[in-house]
This record gives C-alpha cells, sequence and structure tokens, in this order.
C-alpha cells in the first residue's frame, strides 16, 4: 500500500483544459483506460521524453507533432504501452490520433498520443477509437480526478495536485496528474504526467520551467532504475488567467510561477514513489561535499538501485555495511573512505569510514523502522549537494512483477 | 536450491599445498568458519582484488604483504567481513596474521588474510587466534572440500574443480575452491576464490593467467550488481610437477596452462550463480555485434541488473519488451533500434527492433521455463561479442536478504 498517500481531493479546474474519461476494455475490464484532454486555443505546450534509445511510438509520434503544431487534443490510454511494435506500432498511434482529429474537428498534427502498460502486445487500435465517443462526451474541466484514475496501471492510488499562486493580481492555478509505480527511474520525466495552468506565459519561459521542475522532481526518483520507453512529462498553459504574459525568465512573475509547477511536479514524483511497486518504506538519499553533481548522483543512485541496500530498508535493518559498500562502488575517483560520514536521519553511523563510536544499533533500528527515513552520505570533497528518493525492495515488489503479465 | 550443482566429488591434491579447518565459532555455531592454508617454499602466487574504493581491511594487509614477501599462509575465516571497521580492522588482521606466522614459523608478511561475512561488526580477533591450532593440526593435502565448505556463508553448497593437464610430459594438476552467492557483481575478482596449481612458471606467466581467467569467468558473473568489499582470487603455483618452468606467455606450455586454469575458474564463477541467493533459474545474456567490449557489456549488464528482467525471468515470462527497454537504457549512443534483434535459445523474438512475426508466445514460454537459457542480443553495429551470467530476483533472494543478519 501506498505510504502517506490519499486520493486528491481538491484538483483544481484549468480554464481551457477539459478531460473526458471512458471504459475502453484496452486491457482491463470494468474500469476506465482512456483519456481525453481538451486543450483551448492559444494555448502553449512544453514536452520532456524518456531518453530510452527504444522509445515507444507515441512518444515519437508526440516528437513528430509538437515539431509543427500547438496540441489541442492529448489522447492517453492505460494497459497497452504501444512499444516495441515496429511500424505497425506507429500506424496505430497515428490512427488514434485522426479518429481524435476527426472527433476534435482538428489536424492529426494537433492530437499527441499516449500509452502506458504492457510492451510488446499488438495495440488494440480499434478498441481504443471505438471507447473515443464515450471520452468525447464526458469533457468536462472538473474530470481531473478521473482522468487521474483512469492512466493508473499498478499504482493503487491517483496521483494528482493543484497549487495557486498570485501573480500581479491575477490567481494562476496550477493542477497536474501523474502515473508511474514500476519501470521507474525517469531519465528527463516519469511514465506519463500532466501539468496545466492558466498563466500566460511565452513558449520559452514554459520550457524552461518544466525542465527546471523536472530536473528537482521526476529526475530524483528511481524505483528499480529501469527507465522506462514511454515517459512523457508535459505543462501546458492556457494564458485564460488574465496575467501579462510572463516572458523573462529572470523576472518575479517567472519565478512565482516557477516555484508553484516545482511544487506541483515535486509532489506528483514523490507521490509516485510513495506508491511504488511493492513500497513498505521510503527513503531519502541525500549526498553531500561531493566535487560535482555527477559525482553526488553517481554515489546517490548507485545506493538508490542497490538491491541489498534496498531489502535492507525492506528489513528495517540499519545495515550500513551495505550503504557503505555501494557508495564504495560508485565508481568516484580517488575517493578518500576515510573523510566519508554517513547518516541515518540524525544519527551519525559511519564517521571516517568506520562506525561511529557513539552508534547503536538500537539508534539504528528505531530510524530504519520508520516508514520515511533519510540516509545522508557526506563525501568530505566539496560543496555540491544532491538528492534522490527511492523504495524498498519488497516481497510484493517481486510478486507484483513476476504476476504483472500473467 | 543450487541449480545443476552437486557437491565436488573429487578435488585433487596439488603437491605443495595442505589446508586445515576448524570450527572456532565465530559467527555460526557448530560449523567450520576458520581455513587455514599452508603453502610450500619456493611458491609463487598471483592475485585480484575488488575494485570498491571501502576495501576490507585484509584486503589491504594483502596488498600490504603481497608487495614485500611472498606467501606461505593463508588465514580465512567466514561469518565476519572485517570491514568497515578503520584502524580497529587493520589491528584485527595484523594480529591474525601475527598469530598464524607465530604457529608456522615465518614472517608476519608471509600471511595473507581473507574475511567474508558481514560487513561493519566487530572482528572477534580472539576467537579466531584460539581456533587456530585445531586448523594447524588438522593440515592435509587432501582437505581441499572441507576448505570448500568452511568458507561458505549464504552459500547452500560447496565450490571446488579440479583439472588436469599434460604439460611436456608432466601431469599438471590445477584445483580450486570458491565462495559467493550474493552481493556478487565482482570488479575484479568474486568474494573468495583461491586456486593452486603444482605448475612451475614464472611470476609473470602466472600474473597474466590469473589475469586472463578472471576476466573470463569471475568478471563476468552478476547476482545483484553489489560488489563486495571482499572480493579476492589467488592464484598459487607450486613449481612441484618437475615441468621445466614456463616464463613465455606465448608458448605452447603456457597456452595449456592457460586453458587450463580458465576451465576451472569458469567452473567456480558458474557455480557461484548456480548457487545465487534465491536463484530458481540461470540466465545467460550474449551481446554481438557490438562496436566495442565496453558497450556490449554496458548492455549486458543492464540487462542482468534490471529488476524488471530478474523478477520476469522469476516468473519465466518470456516478456521481451523488458529486455529491449533495458538494452535501451544502457547508454550505448546512437544504438539504432531498427537493427536489434533479440534472441532466447534460438527462438527469435525481436527482429528489427519489433516483435519477430514469427514469434509465438508458446515459443518463447518454451525456452522461459528451461532452468537455464540463453538471451542473445544483436546489436547490429560492429562484430564485438560479449557476455554475462546471472540470476533471478526471487522471493527467496529478498527472503536471503532481508534477513541475513536478523
Amino acid at each position: 500500500m501506498a505510504i502517506g498517500l490519499t486520493t486528491p481531493q481538491n484538483l483544481l479546474a484549468v480554464e481551457g483544459i477539459r478531460l473526458g474519461v471512458a471504459a475502453a476494455g484496452i486491457r482491463y475490464p470494468d474500469r476506465n483506460d482512456l483519456v481525453l484532454v481538451e486543450i483551448a486555443e492559444g494555448s502553449l505546450c512544453a514536452a520532456v521524453f524518456t531518453k530510452n534509445a527504444f522509445c515507444a511510438a507515441p512518444v515519437v509520434t508526440c516528437r513528430q507533432h509538437l515539431a509543427v503544431s500547438t496540441p489541442r487534443f492529448l489522447v492517453i490510454n492505460s494497459g497497452n504501452a504501444n512499444a516495441g511494435l515496429g511500424e505497425t506500432g506507429m500506424l496505430a498511434s497515428k490512427d488514434c490520433c485522426a479518429a481524435v482529429a476527426e472527433l476534435g474537428d482538428c489536424s492529426v498534427e494537433q492530437v499527441l498520443p499516449f500509452s502506458t502498460g504492457v510492451i510488446g502486445e499488438t495495440f488494440p487500435t480499434q478498441t481504443l477509437v471505438a471507447g473515443l465517443p464515450a471520452a468525447y462526451a464526458d469533457l468536462d474541466e472538473n474530470h481531473w480526478l478521473p482522468a487521474a484514475e483512469a492512466i493508473m496501471t499498478t499504482d493503487t492510488i491517483a496521483k494528482g495536485v493543484s497549487e495557486q499562486v498570485s501573480i500581479d493580481g491575477h490567481t494562476i492555478t496550477i493542477t497536474g496528474i501523474a502515473k508511474g509505480s514500476g519501470m521507474i527511474r525517469p531519465d528527463m520525466a516519469t511514465m506519463l504526467a500532466y501539468i496545466a495552468t492558466d498563466a500566460d506565459v511565452s513558449s520559452g519561459v514554459l520550457d524552461s520551467c518544466l525542465r527546471q521542475a523536472v530536473d528537482n522532481s521526476f529526475n530524483r526518483i528511481t524505483v528499480d532504475g529501469d527507465t522506462s520507453t514511454n515517459d512523457a512529462c508535459l505543462l501546458i498553459a492556457t494564458a485564460k488567467a488574465g496575467n501579462d504574459c510572463i516572458t523573462e525568465i529572470d523576472s518575479a512573475q517567472a519565478g512565482a510561477l516557477f516555484e508553484a509547477v516545482a511544487k506541483v511536479s515535486k509532489h506528483l514524483s514523490e507521490s509516485i514513489i510513495r506508491d511504488a511497486e511493492g513500497v513498505t518504506r521510503l527513503m531519502n538519499i541525500v549526498v553531500e561535499q561531493g566535487n560535482s553533481k555527477s559525482e553526488c548522483d553517481a554515489v546517490a543512485f548507485t545506493v538508490a538501485h542497490s538491491p541489498l541496500v534496498k531489502t535492507a530498508l525492506f528489513a528495517a535493518d540499519p545495515n550500513w555495511g551495505r550503504i557503505l559498500a555501494a557508495v564504495g562502488r560508485a565508481g568516484v575517483p580517488d575517493l578518500n573512505v576515510d573523510k566519508i560520514q554517513i547518516y541515518l536521519d540524525d544519527i551519525c553511523i559511519v564517521h571516517n569510514g568506520g562506525r561511529d563510536v557513539s552508534y547503536t544499533e538500537a539508534a539504528g533500528q528505531s530510524v530504519m523502522q520508520q516508514e520515511e527515513l533519510t540516509v545522508t552520505i557526506k563525501l568530505g570533497r566539496g560543496d555540491v549537494t544532491t538528492w534522490v528518493q527511492t523504495s524498498d525492495l519488497s516481497y510484493d515488489y517481486v510478486k507484483i512483477n513476476a504476476e504483472y503479465r500473467s
């Protein structure tokens, strides 16, 4: 079960965005699995996608369409990732866009497709297309929560959040939803995340806003190190709030917007870790005193991906030897082991590369038994800090991933 | 339980090597946990150690002693890794060597210490030292199997093998033992492996022989990606076989010796994977048609470490999408997805980056249900081939590593 996460209660409408859902029967019986998002004319859209070389057909299509048009519709399905299907997958993705374009009276290039689910299974284009009219009829400004629910796969809970910020006397609303639970090690953005704001903002500022937000949220979480083929994160601005268009990245207005969008994406990315497959415990890994972001990241992700650290986390075992061994194999050049310090919350366990004299198993144990804890690793060689959030490796992680296709 | 592995039956004596075991009570009650190996004067020794920056005290001591002396004794314990203990650990390691030196009438520097077990727990020097006389009294040419058993930790079965080869009319014997089951991703050598031969061989040739053998055995296996702090592999040559000293790497004699040593180390490394923690299925990953060894290795190890691939392997699920996603995130520059082919044994599942038209789930399933299978990934961009062996991620892997310290 998810940790410290409840179904979002107050997802605010964003003027210019309407969402509709339907149960198309793509894979799961008796549940919504299809989402249509209508975006008002005059909106802008920034997007980031997976860096996996095997990106799925919808990702390729999105890139092509974004290069020539501004989107008017998103069509999102769960249950089938439309990945690894070669030319057939590309055709399926285009056919879905064409069907939406006809329904919504726009060009094919103004539709962006997104898929999440099993990789490599024939994509049921006709099934999806047959579900479109119901989703279209369901379009409503207040359907953010049904949309968040419809895009879930192994997620156990819907993920979404809203923020409001006042800019020049105008109330700006930002609402975002996301899905993701396994195959999570975003190298750009996680599985699927959609954030919309009614702010009026230039395309350059919107793009910077998204990239900055993603780098401090979705790019800092990992469940299993497995970067998905379908990762995508969108930030849409509908320009309905009435503010003067924000065109300067360094302006106070941009700063306020960036902060609010960053809050939304941090909430969404953290929600994904809180609902990670089989999660029983959440670990924040903070790496301090590094020489560079890249070496701090190497240490943080090596610790976060270590099956031995993750099983110790599951067992609430303060097995700091496993953390230390993971730090040691992270490939940091000329690492001086004697300068390293490791903390579990505020308990120092490793001092100068060895067990701290004041450390007791009881103290370590009490931190590890918490549902959430922070491991801080001080490298003693610089002033760069970075962080990563991860989950434990439990029986249920194995169960979920051994049974997912059966 | 281990796959296709039985207790070694015919470990041959190597003239010049005697082994003794004892139950010192270091961690495990009622079992042998201490090994002494006596090496005849005039022997040579080549060694490789972990590349983990946090190498354990015995590894540091070994390096110091090897720099000034040729070893006459090895002292090996299981149950405590003597790692992460700072100066205390170094003193413990030196004290153990001193006690052996006194017993065996040699210098402290002629003793090499090895430890395997839990990291970061106080090392019971006195307990080990108290067990030494019994181990010394037990020294015998035929005690390879008891030694293989005494160095086990989470191993379920002892690992060892002998080979014989005729060189210039002299029968050369090579016997090796190893331990290892978890925290296995050797970046030099696995946990602990000891190989001895009675061949007469120069130190340069012996060193090359070990490095070549290790690169094609211990450096090609991974259980969990967690490189240990204590990895060590030794190759000892006692020069008792009567052959002319082998001094030329390119000679037929060196070739024959290399081949036999390679067989022994391959058998030992494969034994470790066959007895990997929680193993139910073994996967050989062959990467072909790469541009370089490093990119082939990146693909092979990324697939081997993917929790999603490993849980699918546990479930006997031919979920090739997870393999494909792992290949795609391996960081190979300019990977042309359309040229990639993936085989399960001889069944083609991915052709030109998508599912092969002739592929059926039934065919994939029949391969996955085997205890051992080979995944071949053809990158279509060069002529370099590499391989890795790994195990699956099962409930028992989690159980073993969640309960190891309890």
